[in-house]
């Protein structure tokens, strides 16, 4: 099995459209840009890839297109979760066939009542079982209305083919209770950069964090600061980041962070509709913020 | 454009399974057999049929299968919303080539925090725009955590190529609101069986109700005597299949729907993974409360 | 014991304020003029009466002030309900005492996560053995995050003193679960207008509602018609009721009830802080929709 | 107006009960064991304190209590918030009276709907502009359903008479937020144990937990590792933590958490109904717990 390195900061990318058709082109180019940034890899399909709305010869292509551009120090996981056991086994083969490097699989979450701890940990040690690659599950409960608790985390830790978990709660309080339990050579990822401090400092060893789509540095400086033990500055550079990484996601979401891509150099565009564009009023605020954040470089 | 009688009940029908494939041939079978029992038609692809764990490929086989299978007097209504407005058009136009009379759009929710209700009415908008066939809303928040208020279902019902809504809320307050407000040429359909008689008294002209895949006759019934004006008989019997809905749908969900449907002499088998199977303990307690409420026939 | 009529409409009556002291006055002739509309009799000390809001001081004087000036005819039914069994004990003892015909107890709620079903069933259990008057449940999830499924209301239902529930859902699902399973002379009122007829028609006795302070003899017709087998003009009335129901309750809250009040003859008032007082244009609003519903008289 | 130093941790006292009456020999006795263990001081009346449950007479004898009791150097912050702002003032200027050092206030929530930003700052403004001691906000959305925002935090950190929070969602990144946005001499304090250590390294000086009342030495250990620079032990005592504090709140409540203080030397007993007591099988899951994280002593 290949090891993956998941130590450090992962971009959850975005999907660039040019008239609602997916630009391959402005994708790679965004993909090599952020060769430069200290980040660590990729994540290609998470909910801010707009998976959800992309077909599944866009989701191939999509691959394909971030794993000819990465370079060859990054690692590129993959959305692979469908509501389905049977399906996401197949695209995670697919994916995995493509050159991924680790799949990332989302919690089903249409039946959620019925997502008992039985089934989710009957449903991801099957998809682990016959995955060629390794898996990281996906707890994003703002999205997906469940939450992977520390009973179904724990097992699955245990599990040869499972590597982490990314939790994007921000919930510490939950963090700590898998880190008590989860098995040792299991990582934990964060999944919102506005708890990457508490999170890092308490053990996680990386994020995918909305934020490192447009503040890639910082948020390698925040790792990079707390390895070092210089918890003053960290701390500090975090809450300086929380308004861009509020607007980039709970306030103005996936429009607001391709607003933010387009305004620092990145191609950001629109998202694919019904996701609405941001407003005029929307952009002005988000030039503010991103103002005060000094992220406008020199 | 076609039109489509929506006065009535419809099941939104299950998807049958063996060895976690599509049995088609059991699925021509169940419609066969719902065709002496009174029903206005069926709904494809809904909740109940599993939609989200479909590949495309088995959508459109499904969706065929029925066509093929329904006699010439019953409508079939398929499921055919999508997380994007763009794969909504494109599964729409697909399912109306093969024959669906209507479809049925279930609102985008994985961003749910995004879905004002501007972006709904565009995104509905939008796909009855370009719809070979008519559209009817689907507001099922259990699933979608995403509600249809009348603020958007008002605007939308006096759009020309939308003729509906299937509101599984079961909420009369709600009902209420839309009656108050939508175009006279709009249909609502009450979409659990828990609140037909509250819905149907209120001015719903149907339902698409879980529970008419077991209780088909019954569900007919109801619908009838309020027809005849019979509310004390019609009441009677709402009152008495209340245990058998609640059964097959928020107890033991789909599992128990299909464990129901093998009971009763049409083919249920087992859900596709990540739902488990419903356990033996389980499978007593159904025959008890169908037995209860006299659904074995003789 | 003595027998309470529960058979028709009641409203949970508002607690008049001028400058923030209880107008003990304006009760008593609001409760006056209540008599002429063929109400049954009043709710006091419910959530529409500030109850929360009040000294124990001022509850017993409003307690007294209504039971004095409350026709003959009709039944005061008193809301007594605190977070521990011992202060519910006392306070309902205490209404007992001053004259009240039966006590609604609230669900205990602060402690909401651990409101277990047999938490509940001996909260409820222990306030009837030991209350001199009859007991009602009142569930209100609106507002107590708690739901008192029919797994506590079914045995509760079978207590000699509990004889019946005010529930504030408008669930009809619920209440036809409740209609299925309580004891014969255990009484459903529905606890909200915008689900009156749906609930009548399905088995309710009566209504608690929020829109019989404003629109008494329009509820009460609501009732009459649907006694008279008129379902079709108690639905129209239903219908028209709604956009004033809901203005009075969800979207203007009590503030915008007591506006309503005091355009329509009542003593309406301000609310106790920290409720807000309705601003201009959410009165100019109220006058619009009561305009609109007919209830100027004349 | 007399300063109180809120750095460092408070215990949320529990309510002594002998036959479901306050014995206040027993909560004496407790405060003065909590003499010797390195609390900065007490809390009393919140939630641990079941203050819901307590009549006014019980509220200000268990203040009385707690003052006399006390050592010297120990604050006392006593809860007063209520529904009404009339009432919290009351109560508020009544516990200054008795002594308490500090009142904290809970958000209103039986109306919760309506508690916009507008209503919560004029309601603790109005409280503060009154109260003869200074103000904490007291957020806890596990019980009230509310949760205050920085938009309704950092305009009253500018209030000269409100000095502090503690909040209870053990949310780091509204703590972030609040960091960045409050007056400068506003305190943090966090109200869960759970997120201890994430809360002091990012800025809160101090906490409200439920645990300190069964593990005092070890949570302020904790505080002062922090204090010391020594993330590395902090983080361990904080991770062994966690499964104590989960028992003693979440899971097994109230009822849990005075279980455990009468195993530890403390006076437990049971709490007032409607809680209801442990079992005898959760009071041995908790004798593990305890001594799984070597609680019992020598």
């Amino acid at each position: 099995m290949p090891q993956i390195d998941l130590n450090g900061i992962f971009p959850p990318i975005t999907t660039p459209f040019i008239d609602d058709k997916v630009a391959y082109d402005k994708l790679a180019s965004n993909i090599e840009k952020y060769g430069q940034t200290g980040l660590r890899g990729f994540v290609v399909l998470g909910s801010n890839g707009e998976y959800v709305s992309l077909s599944e010869e866009e989701k191939r292509k999509v691959v394909e297109t971030v794993i000819q551009a990465a370079p060859e120090h990054m690692s590129v996981i993959v959305g692979t979760g469908c509501e389905s056991t049977r399906e996401t086994i197949r695209l995670t083969a697919d994916c995995a066939a493509l050159g991924a490097h680790a799949a990332l699989v989302v919690t089903p979450h249409y039946y959620g009542g019925k997502m008992t701890e039985a089934a989710l940990i009957k449903h991801f040690s099957t998809v682990a079982d016959q995955s060629p690659i390794p898996i990281l599950l996906y707890n994003v409960p703002v999205y997906s209305h469940v939450n992977l608790t520390v009973n179904v985390v724990a097992p699955l830790s245990r599990h040869p083919n499972i590597i982490g978990i990314k939790d994007s709660t921000g919930n510490v309080i939950q963090l700590g209770e898998f880190l008590n339990q989860v098995d040792d050579d299991f990582s934990l990822l964060v999944g919102t950069a506005g708890a990457l401090f508490g999170a890092l400092t308490l053990g996680c060893v990386g994020g995918v964090l909305a934020l490192a789509n447009v503040a890639p540095q910082n948020c390698v400086r925040i790792y990079e600061l707390i390895q070092a033990g210089d918890f003053e500055a960290a701390k500090k550079l975090q809450l300086k980041m929380i308004p861009v990484n509020k607007a980039v996601t709970a306030i103005y979401g996936i429009a607001g962070l391709k607003a933010a891509l387009d305004l620092l150099g990145y191609f950001g565009g629109e998202p694919r509709a019904p996701l609405l564009r941001s407003s005029d009023e929307e952009k002005s605020a988000i030039v503010e913020i991103l103002k005060q954040a000094d992220l406008f470089g020199g």
